[in-house]
């Protein structure tokens, strides 16, 4: 399909995922747009609405197959493919977010990069933390995915060393904006969870 | 308001405020839905409607008081109080999630837990490691949020644990689902982000 997709339906499919995987370790091998709305607290028509941008596969009155539709939800998304990654900052987050990433062996980490002279040349799970030098060089060849676990303050120079690299996305927990022509970020905004969560703490049941 | 306001409201409650934030930043003291909408990728009427289920606070033709609409909001979520917290898991998210906490002072970490001998004792951030039956202790009167971020294999015994306890929320990054009556778990899926990224990556603009 080659229609626009709204930014809230992307932000929305691997939630569907996550539902669906869950389905089908209890399984469930088929469900209604209904009883999935039911599940995930959004309306059927809404479910409906997202898929039919990627041209539907609910049958009329049989629903949807969980197994399809969670395959050609990791085809829409991209999922099931390999990514190189590269990080930088290995700080506490940073080293979270490298451990974190083995529990989805899609994207493999493969560069890492650090401006404490204590970190540089050291191992994280047998990858070396690269100077700023040679990981620029990295930028322009070796990955895909580039990981920001840096504080804002260390990220000048950085809009300019994308322009010029095989990056393609930016997966941001710094806090600060990046904006280069052609690669795509995503901003983590963890409080964003953190402050829902305050909302229910004050509007109990 | 006493109604009842879907869990997707609440979870775009936060990212409301974050847009307003900065155009408060940029001097901008009026929005209309319409504009905010454009900046948000969101459309007007889903604004008001989602702001309308908290009495609805912009005027008829004269859009949205920027700074009251900062302030609304922070009421509603109750970010503006005070919260005492706890972490169970002091490993590498643990620590980045107590250093993360810092930027928003009405968060305050009072108690951690971990269950490696090598941690228990030490201090991070001035806040002694406690081993499980001390912590259990405290979880009955000193926080009423609790982090976790300890593997879902450690979790066993919890939910008993949290019945007798003062906690009302959960902040977990455990990938596990936490039940309990009266207490609202926020449970973070950092994956999703990078999905969507993967998406965009797959279909440039």
């Amino acid at each position: 399909m080659n229609t626009y997709v709204s930014d809230a339906v992307i932000r929305r499919l691997p939630r569907y995922r996550r539902y669906l995987l869950k389905l089908k370790k209890q399984g469930i091998t088929r469900i209604s747009s209904k009883e999935l709305g039911e599940i995930m607290d959004v309306t059927a028509s809404q479910i409906r609405q997202d898929l039919n941008h990627f041209g539907g596969f609910g049958q009329q009155g049989y629903g949807y197959s969980v197994e399809d539709l969670i395959e050609r939800l990791e085809d829409i998304m991209g999922i099931n493919k390999s990514y190189k990654v590269g990080v930088i900052g290995c700080g506490r987050l940073g080293q979270s977010m490298i451990n974190y990433l083995k529990q989805d062996p899609s994207y493999k980490i493969v560069a890492l990069c650090d401006n404490r002279p204590d970190m540089i040349g050291t191992e994280i799970d047998g990858i070396k933390v690269d100077d700023k030098a040679t990981f620029q060089k990295k930028m322009k060849t070796d990955f895909d995915i580039l990981i920001l676990t840096l504080p804002a303050a260390n990220i000048e120079g950085l809009e300019e060393d994308l322009k010029d690299s095989k990056i393609k996305g930016i997966w941001n927990f710094s806090m600060t904006e990046i904006d280069v022509k052609g690669i795509h970020t995503s901003n983590v905004h963890l409080f964003d969870s953190l402050y829902s969560l305050s909302y229910y703490i004050n509007h109990p049941e």
